[in-house]
Protein backbone atom coordinates (compact mmCIF):
# COMPACT_ATOMS: atom_id res chain seq x y z
CA UNK A 1 0.00 0.00 0.00
CA UNK A 2 1.22 3.35 -1.08
CA UNK A 3 1.32 6.36 1.99
CA UNK A 4 -2.05 7.45 2.67
CA UNK A 5 -4.15 4.59 1.38
CA UNK A 6 -6.87 3.34 3.63
CA UNK A 7 -6.20 -0.16 4.99
CA UNK A 8 -7.42 -3.90 4.23
CA UNK A 9 -9.98 -5.03 5.94
CA UNK A 10 -9.32 -8.92 6.44
CA UNK A 11 -12.08 -11.40 8.18
CA UNK A 12 -11.45 -15.17 9.13
CA UNK A 13 -14.17 -17.04 9.21
CA UNK A 14 -15.35 -20.70 10.46
CA UNK A 15 -16.64 -23.19 12.80
CA UNK A 16 -15.41 -24.02 16.78
CA UNK A 17 -12.16 -25.00 16.83
CA UNK A 18 -10.82 -23.84 13.20
CA UNK A 19 -7.74 -22.14 14.83
CA UNK A 20 -8.64 -18.80 13.84
CA UNK A 21 -7.62 -16.34 16.69
CA UNK A 22 -4.54 -18.14 16.43
CA UNK A 23 -4.33 -17.53 12.66
CA UNK A 24 -5.23 -13.56 13.62
CA UNK A 25 -2.41 -13.73 15.57
CA UNK A 26 -0.08 -14.78 12.80
CA UNK A 27 -1.74 -13.05 9.89
CA UNK A 28 -1.45 -9.41 12.03
CA UNK A 29 2.28 -10.50 12.47
CA UNK A 30 2.81 -11.00 8.83
CA UNK A 31 1.14 -8.14 7.91
CA UNK A 32 3.21 -5.76 10.26
CA UNK A 33 6.14 -7.07 9.04
CA UNK A 34 5.43 -6.38 5.66
CA UNK A 35 5.70 -3.06 7.01
CA UNK A 36 2.03 -2.10 7.49
CA UNK A 37 0.27 -0.87 10.99
CA UNK A 38 -2.09 -3.80 11.66
CA UNK A 39 -4.91 -4.32 14.78
CA UNK A 40 -6.23 -7.16 15.48
CA UNK A 41 -9.84 -7.43 16.57
CA UNK A 42 -12.75 -9.56 17.32
CA UNK A 43 -16.61 -10.59 16.73
CA UNK A 44 -18.80 -10.00 18.11
CA UNK A 45 -17.36 -7.44 20.48
CA UNK A 46 -14.18 -5.32 19.03
CA UNK A 47 -15.14 -1.88 20.57
CA UNK A 48 -16.70 -1.20 24.34
CA UNK A 49 -20.29 -1.09 23.25
CA UNK A 50 -19.75 -4.42 21.16
CA UNK A 51 -18.43 -5.86 23.90
CA UNK A 52 -21.34 -4.51 26.11
CA UNK A 53 -23.52 -6.90 24.21
CA UNK A 54 -20.78 -9.53 23.25
CA UNK A 55 -21.76 -10.08 27.42
CA UNK A 56 -25.27 -9.65 27.08
CA UNK A 57 -25.51 -12.34 24.11
CA UNK A 58 -23.46 -15.25 25.81
CA UNK A 59 -25.18 -14.74 29.03
CA UNK A 60 -28.56 -13.72 27.59
CA UNK A 61 -31.94 -14.09 29.91
CA UNK A 62 -32.27 -17.82 31.01
CA UNK A 63 -34.55 -18.72 28.26
CA UNK A 64 -32.24 -17.64 25.59
CA UNK A 65 -32.21 -15.16 22.90
CA UNK A 66 -34.97 -16.23 19.94
CA UNK A 67 -32.50 -16.11 16.89
CA UNK A 68 -33.88 -12.71 15.45
CA UNK A 69 -33.43 -11.00 18.51
CA UNK A 70 -29.90 -12.51 18.36
CA UNK A 71 -29.24 -11.42 14.61
CA UNK A 72 -30.66 -8.18 15.74
CA UNK A 73 -27.79 -7.78 18.92
CA UNK A 74 -25.29 -9.39 16.69
CA UNK A 75 -26.10 -6.27 14.06
CA UNK A 76 -25.62 -4.09 16.61
CA UNK A 77 -22.42 -5.29 17.87
CA UNK A 78 -21.31 -5.04 14.49
CA UNK A 79 -22.29 -1.57 13.66
CA UNK A 80 -20.48 -0.21 16.88
CA UNK A 81 -17.25 -2.33 16.14
CA UNK A 82 -17.39 -0.88 12.57
CA UNK A 83 -18.16 2.94 13.71
CA UNK A 84 -15.58 3.06 16.59
CA UNK A 85 -13.05 0.58 15.54
CA UNK A 86 -13.11 -0.79 12.03
CA UNK A 87 -13.45 2.28 10.16
CA UNK A 88 -11.41 4.75 12.12
CA UNK A 89 -8.45 2.33 11.32
CA UNK A 90 -8.92 1.95 7.84
CA UNK A 91 -8.95 5.14 7.31
CA UNK A 92 -5.93 6.07 8.95
CA UNK A 93 -3.72 3.45 6.84
CA UNK A 94 -3.92 0.72 9.42
CA UNK A 95 -4.73 -3.13 8.35
CA UNK A 96 -7.50 -4.37 10.26
CA UNK A 97 -7.99 -8.57 11.22
CA UNK A 98 -10.99 -9.47 12.65
CA UNK A 99 -12.18 -12.81 14.21
CA UNK A 100 -15.09 -13.37 12.69
CA UNK A 101 -17.62 -10.67 11.01
CA UNK A 102 -20.94 -10.69 9.25
CA UNK A 103 -20.45 -14.39 7.43
CA UNK A 104 -20.36 -15.80 10.85
CA UNK A 105 -24.35 -14.06 11.18
CA UNK A 106 -25.11 -15.61 8.30
CA UNK A 107 -23.83 -18.73 9.62
CA UNK A 108 -25.26 -19.47 12.70
CA UNK A 109 -28.23 -18.18 12.48
CA UNK A 110 -28.83 -18.19 9.12
CA UNK A 111 -28.13 -21.85 8.16
CA UNK A 112 -27.44 -23.02 11.67
CA UNK A 113 -30.80 -21.74 12.95
CA UNK A 114 -32.69 -21.30 10.27
CA UNK A 115 -32.88 -17.68 10.13
CA UNK A 116 -34.64 -15.85 7.25
CA UNK A 117 -31.35 -15.64 4.94
CA UNK A 118 -32.92 -12.47 2.79
CA UNK A 119 -33.78 -10.87 6.42
CA UNK A 120 -30.40 -11.45 7.47
CA UNK A 121 -29.57 -9.48 4.25
CA UNK A 122 -31.81 -6.80 5.22
CA UNK A 123 -30.18 -6.33 8.25
CA UNK A 124 -26.72 -6.02 6.85
CA UNK A 125 -27.77 -3.22 4.58
CA UNK A 126 -29.00 -1.69 7.75
CA UNK A 127 -26.81 -1.83 10.26
CA UNK A 128 -23.24 -2.07 7.67
CA UNK A 129 -24.80 -0.80 4.13
CA UNK A 130 -22.51 -0.96 1.23
CA UNK A 131 -19.26 -2.03 3.21
CA UNK A 132 -17.27 -5.42 2.77
CA UNK A 133 -14.33 -6.53 4.00
CA UNK A 134 -11.70 -6.44 1.42
CA UNK A 135 -10.78 -10.57 2.03
CA UNK A 136 -12.30 -13.44 3.69
CA UNK A 137 -10.94 -16.28 4.96
CA UNK A 138 -12.69 -19.35 5.46
CA UNK A 139 -10.93 -21.47 8.20
CA UNK A 140 -12.82 -24.91 6.74
CA UNK A 141 -12.65 -28.70 9.06
CA UNK A 142 -14.82 -31.42 9.46
CA UNK A 143 -17.24 -30.66 12.61
CA UNK A 144 -15.72 -33.50 14.26
CA UNK A 145 -12.27 -32.06 14.42
CA UNK A 146 -13.66 -28.69 14.89
CA UNK A 147 -15.61 -29.77 17.89
CA UNK A 148 -13.02 -32.27 19.72
CA UNK A 149 -10.37 -29.00 19.71
CA UNK A 150 -12.57 -26.30 20.82
CA UNK A 151 -13.37 -28.98 24.19
CA UNK A 152 -9.87 -29.83 24.52
CA UNK A 153 -9.43 -25.95 24.63
CA UNK A 154 -12.32 -25.68 26.83
CA UNK A 155 -13.25 -21.85 26.60
CA UNK A 156 -15.67 -20.70 28.91
CA UNK A 157 -18.49 -19.31 26.12
CA UNK A 158 -19.52 -22.63 25.04
CA UNK A 159 -22.65 -21.80 23.98
CA UNK A 160 -22.44 -22.75 20.46
CA UNK A 161 -20.85 -26.12 21.27
CA UNK A 162 -23.55 -27.64 22.91
CA UNK A 163 -25.81 -27.49 20.14
CA UNK A 164 -26.40 -30.80 18.38
CA UNK A 165 -23.76 -31.71 15.32
CA UNK A 166 -26.45 -30.91 12.61
CA UNK A 167 -26.38 -27.90 13.72
CA UNK A 168 -22.41 -27.37 12.98
CA UNK A 169 -22.68 -29.05 9.72
CA UNK A 170 -25.25 -26.61 8.48
CA UNK A 171 -22.97 -23.81 9.97
CA UNK A 172 -19.85 -25.51 8.47
CA UNK A 173 -22.01 -25.54 4.36
CA UNK A 174 -23.07 -22.24 5.39
CA UNK A 175 -19.90 -20.78 5.21
CA UNK A 176 -18.92 -23.22 2.06
CA UNK A 177 -21.66 -21.97 -0.12
CA UNK A 178 -21.13 -17.85 0.91
CA UNK A 179 -17.91 -18.53 -0.19
CA UNK A 180 -19.09 -20.03 -3.39
CA UNK A 181 -21.21 -17.44 -4.07
CA UNK A 182 -18.36 -14.66 -3.61
CA UNK A 183 -15.11 -16.13 -5.00
CA UNK A 184 -14.03 -13.01 -5.26
CA UNK A 185 -13.96 -11.98 -1.39
CA UNK A 186 -13.47 -15.30 0.12
CA UNK A 187 -10.52 -17.70 -0.10
CA UNK A 188 -11.40 -21.63 1.79
CA UNK A 189 -8.56 -22.62 3.80
CA UNK A 190 -7.94 -25.94 4.48
CA UNK A 191 -8.21 -25.72 8.31
CA UNK A 192 -7.19 -29.60 9.14
CA UNK A 193 -3.29 -28.72 7.95
CA UNK A 194 -0.85 -27.63 10.72
CA UNK A 195 -0.74 -23.84 12.12
CA UNK A 196 2.32 -23.07 9.45
CA UNK A 197 0.31 -25.03 6.77
CA UNK A 198 -2.62 -22.68 7.72
CA UNK A 199 -0.67 -19.75 7.68
CA UNK A 200 0.94 -20.19 4.77
CA UNK A 201 -2.23 -20.49 3.07
CA UNK A 202 -3.53 -17.79 4.22
CA UNK A 203 -0.07 -16.00 2.95
CA UNK A 204 -0.82 -17.55 -0.84
CA UNK A 205 -4.57 -16.06 -0.41
CA UNK A 206 -3.87 -12.58 0.78
CA UNK A 207 -0.97 -12.28 -2.51
CA UNK A 208 -3.46 -13.68 -4.48
CA UNK A 209 -5.65 -11.09 -3.21
CA UNK A 210 -3.25 -8.09 -3.60
CA UNK A 211 -2.35 -8.90 -7.50
CA UNK A 212 -5.80 -9.39 -8.40
CA UNK B 1 -64.57 -9.81 25.98
CA UNK B 2 -66.43 -13.10 26.06
CA UNK B 3 -64.32 -16.30 27.50
CA UNK B 4 -61.79 -17.57 25.29
CA UNK B 5 -61.04 -14.09 23.52
CA UNK B 6 -57.92 -12.84 23.29
CA UNK B 7 -56.67 -9.63 25.28
CA UNK B 8 -56.14 -6.35 23.98
CA UNK B 9 -53.04 -4.48 23.77
CA UNK B 10 -52.63 -1.04 24.63
CA UNK B 11 -49.77 1.25 24.52
CA UNK B 12 -49.31 4.38 26.04
CA UNK B 13 -47.64 6.61 24.11
CA UNK B 14 -45.80 10.75 24.50
CA UNK B 15 -42.96 13.04 25.53
CA UNK B 16 -41.32 13.40 28.55
CA UNK B 17 -43.23 14.22 31.47
CA UNK B 18 -46.58 13.30 29.86
CA UNK B 19 -47.70 11.27 32.81
CA UNK B 20 -48.09 7.78 30.95
CA UNK B 21 -46.93 5.54 33.78
CA UNK B 22 -49.27 7.07 36.24
CA UNK B 23 -52.26 6.38 33.73
CA UNK B 24 -51.10 2.94 32.72
CA UNK B 25 -51.59 2.12 36.24
CA UNK B 26 -55.16 4.00 36.20
CA UNK B 27 -56.25 2.19 32.89
CA UNK B 28 -54.70 -0.96 34.04
CA UNK B 29 -57.38 -0.58 37.35
CA UNK B 30 -60.29 0.36 35.01
CA UNK B 31 -59.44 -2.68 32.77
CA UNK B 32 -59.35 -5.16 36.07
CA UNK B 33 -62.57 -3.19 37.42
CA UNK B 34 -64.54 -4.01 34.22
CA UNK B 35 -63.78 -7.67 34.68
CA UNK B 36 -60.84 -8.18 32.54
CA UNK B 37 -57.26 -9.75 33.59
CA UNK B 38 -54.58 -6.76 32.79
CA UNK B 39 -50.40 -6.88 33.28
CA UNK B 40 -49.01 -3.33 32.72
CA UNK B 41 -45.54 -3.40 31.20
CA UNK B 42 -43.30 -0.97 29.75
CA UNK B 43 -40.87 -0.33 26.92
CA UNK B 44 -38.01 -0.39 26.46
CA UNK B 45 -38.26 -3.85 29.09
CA UNK B 46 -41.15 -5.55 30.01
CA UNK B 47 -38.92 -8.78 30.12
CA UNK B 48 -36.07 -10.41 31.40
CA UNK B 49 -34.10 -10.10 27.96
CA UNK B 50 -35.51 -6.84 27.47
CA UNK B 51 -34.63 -5.25 31.07
CA UNK B 52 -31.34 -6.32 30.05
CA UNK B 53 -31.34 -4.60 26.55
CA UNK B 54 -32.64 -1.62 28.13
CA UNK B 55 -30.12 -1.75 31.16
CA UNK B 56 -27.92 -1.04 27.94
CA UNK B 57 -29.56 1.49 26.09
CA UNK B 58 -29.41 3.60 29.29
CA UNK B 59 -25.70 2.68 30.51
CA UNK B 60 -24.27 2.48 26.65
CA UNK B 61 -20.62 3.07 26.22
CA UNK B 62 -18.65 6.07 27.24
CA UNK B 63 -18.94 7.51 23.54
CA UNK B 64 -22.85 6.50 23.49
CA UNK B 65 -24.94 4.81 20.98
CA UNK B 66 -25.20 5.98 17.52
CA UNK B 67 -28.81 6.19 16.14
CA UNK B 68 -28.66 3.02 14.19
CA UNK B 69 -27.21 1.15 17.23
CA UNK B 70 -30.16 2.10 19.49
CA UNK B 71 -32.68 1.63 16.67
CA UNK B 72 -31.84 -2.27 16.64
CA UNK B 73 -31.44 -2.73 20.51
CA UNK B 74 -34.58 -1.03 20.94
CA UNK B 75 -36.05 -3.46 18.20
CA UNK B 76 -34.48 -6.23 20.08
CA UNK B 77 -35.60 -5.75 23.72
CA UNK B 78 -39.21 -5.44 22.02
CA UNK B 79 -38.93 -8.30 20.32
CA UNK B 80 -38.11 -9.94 23.60
CA UNK B 81 -40.78 -8.13 25.32
CA UNK B 82 -43.18 -9.72 22.55
CA UNK B 83 -42.43 -13.00 22.30
CA UNK B 84 -42.23 -13.50 26.45
CA UNK B 85 -44.60 -10.84 27.73
CA UNK B 86 -47.50 -9.50 25.27
CA UNK B 87 -48.11 -12.18 23.14
CA UNK B 88 -48.58 -15.04 25.75
CA UNK B 89 -50.56 -12.77 27.92
CA UNK B 90 -53.00 -12.14 25.20
CA UNK B 91 -53.37 -15.75 24.20
CA UNK B 92 -54.75 -16.10 27.60
CA UNK B 93 -57.08 -13.38 27.11
CA UNK B 94 -55.07 -11.05 29.33
CA UNK B 95 -55.17 -7.51 28.18
CA UNK B 96 -51.38 -5.45 28.06
CA UNK B 97 -51.18 -2.09 29.03
CA UNK B 98 -47.51 -0.80 27.98
CA UNK B 99 -45.64 2.43 28.71
CA UNK B 100 -43.91 3.16 25.19
CA UNK B 101 -43.77 1.01 22.31
CA UNK B 102 -42.76 0.97 19.00
CA UNK B 103 -44.30 4.43 17.85
CA UNK B 104 -41.79 5.63 20.75
CA UNK B 105 -38.79 4.53 18.43
CA UNK B 106 -40.26 6.19 15.35
CA UNK B 107 -40.23 9.60 17.15
CA UNK B 108 -37.22 9.81 19.18
CA UNK B 109 -34.92 7.84 16.83
CA UNK B 110 -36.47 8.83 13.81
CA UNK B 111 -38.01 11.81 14.22
CA UNK B 112 -36.12 13.46 17.25
CA UNK B 113 -32.83 11.52 15.89
CA UNK B 114 -33.16 12.05 12.59
CA UNK B 115 -32.26 8.12 11.63
CA UNK B 116 -34.19 7.09 8.13
CA UNK B 117 -37.64 6.31 8.89
CA UNK B 118 -38.57 3.69 6.26
CA UNK B 119 -35.41 1.94 7.77
CA UNK B 120 -37.23 2.13 11.14
CA UNK B 121 -40.25 0.64 9.36
CA UNK B 122 -37.83 -2.34 8.28
CA UNK B 123 -37.26 -2.54 11.33
CA UNK B 124 -40.22 -3.03 12.68
CA UNK B 125 -40.90 -5.88 10.45
CA UNK B 126 -38.07 -7.71 10.97
CA UNK B 127 -38.73 -7.69 14.77
CA UNK B 128 -42.48 -7.27 15.05
CA UNK B 129 -43.95 -8.38 11.40
CA UNK B 130 -47.88 -7.80 11.24
CA UNK B 131 -49.05 -7.38 14.52
CA UNK B 132 -50.34 -3.83 15.46
CA UNK B 133 -51.27 -2.34 18.78
CA UNK B 134 -55.41 -2.47 19.03
CA UNK B 135 -55.05 0.89 20.51
CA UNK B 136 -52.53 3.70 21.33
CA UNK B 137 -52.71 6.34 23.64
CA UNK B 138 -50.66 9.87 22.40
CA UNK B 139 -50.38 11.87 25.57
CA UNK B 140 -49.73 15.14 24.02
CA UNK B 141 -48.75 18.43 25.74
CA UNK B 142 -46.18 21.20 24.91
CA UNK B 143 -42.67 20.55 25.36
CA UNK B 144 -42.02 22.99 28.27
CA UNK B 145 -44.43 21.73 30.36
CA UNK B 146 -43.43 18.08 30.28
CA UNK B 147 -39.62 18.91 30.80
CA UNK B 148 -40.76 21.05 33.65
CA UNK B 149 -42.73 17.89 34.84
CA UNK B 150 -40.10 15.61 34.29
CA UNK B 151 -37.55 17.80 36.22
CA UNK B 152 -39.73 17.95 39.30
CA UNK B 153 -39.65 13.68 39.30
CA UNK B 154 -35.79 13.64 39.09
CA UNK B 155 -35.46 10.30 37.87
CA UNK B 156 -32.47 8.50 37.15
CA UNK B 157 -32.87 7.81 33.38
CA UNK B 158 -32.46 10.98 32.19
CA UNK B 159 -30.96 10.39 28.75
CA UNK B 160 -33.37 12.05 26.39
CA UNK B 161 -34.25 15.02 29.25
CA UNK B 162 -30.80 16.30 28.72
CA UNK B 163 -31.43 16.99 24.72
CA UNK B 164 -32.17 20.45 23.15
CA UNK B 165 -35.57 21.72 23.22
CA UNK B 166 -35.97 21.20 19.37
CA UNK B 167 -35.38 17.70 19.56
CA UNK B 168 -38.46 16.98 21.95
CA UNK B 169 -40.52 19.33 19.50
CA UNK B 170 -39.59 17.25 16.84
CA UNK B 171 -40.29 13.77 19.02
CA UNK B 172 -43.66 15.58 19.81
CA UNK B 173 -44.67 16.56 16.07
CA UNK B 174 -43.35 12.76 15.76
CA UNK B 175 -46.73 11.51 17.68
CA UNK B 176 -48.62 13.43 16.34
CA UNK B 177 -47.82 12.69 13.09
CA UNK B 178 -48.12 8.99 14.07
CA UNK B 179 -51.18 9.78 15.22
CA UNK B 180 -52.67 11.42 12.34
CA UNK B 181 -51.67 8.66 10.02
CA UNK B 182 -53.18 5.80 11.71
CA UNK B 183 -55.97 7.40 13.42
CA UNK B 184 -58.07 3.95 13.82
CA UNK B 185 -55.50 3.07 16.27
CA UNK B 186 -54.04 6.01 17.46
CA UNK B 187 -55.49 8.64 19.82
CA UNK B 188 -54.22 11.70 20.61
CA UNK B 189 -55.23 12.95 24.48
CA UNK B 190 -54.75 16.28 25.90
CA UNK B 191 -52.20 15.75 29.06
CA UNK B 192 -51.99 19.11 30.12
CA UNK B 193 -54.81 18.48 31.94
CA UNK B 194 -55.16 17.35 35.18
CA UNK B 195 -54.90 13.14 36.39
CA UNK B 196 -58.64 12.73 36.34
CA UNK B 197 -59.43 14.40 33.15
CA UNK B 198 -56.46 12.18 31.61
CA UNK B 199 -57.88 9.38 32.43
CA UNK B 200 -61.34 10.07 31.90
CA UNK B 201 -60.46 11.31 28.25
CA UNK B 202 -58.41 7.39 27.79
CA UNK B 203 -61.74 5.85 29.40
CA UNK B 204 -63.49 7.49 26.85
CA UNK B 205 -61.68 6.65 23.60
CA UNK B 206 -61.21 2.80 25.13
CA UNK B 207 -64.60 2.95 24.69
CA UNK B 208 -65.07 4.02 21.50
CA UNK B 209 -62.67 1.80 20.70
CA UNK B 210 -64.63 -0.96 21.80
CA UNK B 211 -67.94 -0.01 19.83
CA UNK B 212 -65.88 0.17 16.49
Amino acid sequence: MTDGAEGLFITLEGGEGAGKSTQVARLKALIEKRGHKCIATREPGGAPGAEMIRKLLVEGPAERWDGVTEALLHFAARREHLRTTVLPALAAGTWVVSDRFADSTMAYQGYGHGIDRAMLGELYDIAVGDFRPDLTLILDLPVETGLKRAAERRGNETRYESLPREFHERVRQGFLDIAEADPARCTVIDATAGIDDIARAIEAALDRHLEA
